[in-house]
């Protein structure tokens, strides 16, 4: 499998530590992608990732997976290692719920404050800016900072007592937080504490 | 199990879509919510569904999971009939990737645009909008469709031969463009006829 992405950003992240988990980062090939160069922009890259983001893989068969929750299941399901979303259905469910909350509240959230409401990754990249849009995604990403918070109040996970999908997608929406320099407020200790438990695998060390 | 709903709405669509799907309609309670009274922004309904979206199911045990992508995976795994989402790990992104891209590119464009740049459900309930934000939103759900029409210019159904998640999801997202008037592009002949495909099954007829 080969993964197109670039260190440091925060989707990429979330792939890479699912493949640490599993212990699989040796069994991948790396290749570099230009975002601040508009790579992910071209013809030829939208023809692999029509969603136009990093990362994406490309398998065996030389077909490309985009979506980091969908990578994220074939990472799960083909390679060996700890279980990133779970056995059951309800386990299932539960860990998809909470990714789909940390994504789309958190990750998503700041990526659109970063995007929209900063100067983001400069004035030839952003070239599409709604400020008043991504000003109310910030509140999102500090409410769903909130309802973490309360959730890991009396889990020591995000779905439950196994560390899963759902955390590293929050764990890399905190990190684009820091990043975008939105704080996080320092009441969330039940936040903080999780995130320093996460912190601690030998998979978000990095 | 109950499903907490409303008929007619695209998200609740999805839910009733898979539980036809697998022959479990009859299996579960359903639960009319006032959403035009604003049932699902109260803090009682908050405190089971965090997100304030429609629908949401109880398990057996009390318990509720909401996102619709997360109670199709519950509702795949916890009753007989056929596979939604697939089996193999490859099968299993693919659905994944290609039910997020309409999710987030059809239902959830579309219903930006709805929610931000037409009257959408009411002065009442439409407190925040953006109506630039909903404007570019349109263009993404447009884009989507001829995405969608693309793949399926050499595809049977959007994740490959087996119908799935994914088309369930852009089955319900072309419904809430229809009732948000955004136009289906004419010239989009692979989309009509696997629309019609999709239309013809007893789980999508109602």
């Amino acid at each position: 499998m080969k993964v197109f992405d670039i260190e440091g950003f925060p989707n990429p992240a979330r792939v890479r530590i699912a493949l640490a988990e599993k212990g699989a980062m040796d069994q991948v090939e790396f290749v570099p992608v230009d975002v601040m160069g508009g790579e992910h922009r071209t013809e030829a890259y939208r023809a692999r990732n029509p969603d136009a983001t990093v990362p994406y893989v490309e398998l065996e068969d030389g077909s490309c997976l985009s979506q980091c929750t969908a990578i994220t299941e074939y990472i799960d399901g083909a390679f060996e290692g700890p279980e990133l979303i779970g056995n059951s259905p309800t386990e299932r469910a539960r860990v998809h719920m909470m990714n789909l909350r940390a994504e789309a509240g958190l990750v998503d959230a700041v990526g659109a404050y970063f995007h929209h409401a900063t100067p983001g990754l400069g004035p030839d990249l952003e070239i599409d800016q709604n400020a008043e849009w991504g000003l109310k995604r910030k509140e999102v990403a500090l409410n769903t900072m909130r309802y973490l918070d309360e959730v890991l109040a009396s889990n020591t996970y995000l779905a439950g007592d196994a560390f899963s999908m759902a955390d590293i997608t929050a764990f890399a929406g905190l990190a684009f937080a820091d990043f975008a320099e939105i704080e996080i407020p320092a009441e969330l200790t039940h936040l903080a504490a999780w995130r320093q438990r996460v912190a601690a695998r030998p998979s978000c060390a990095n």
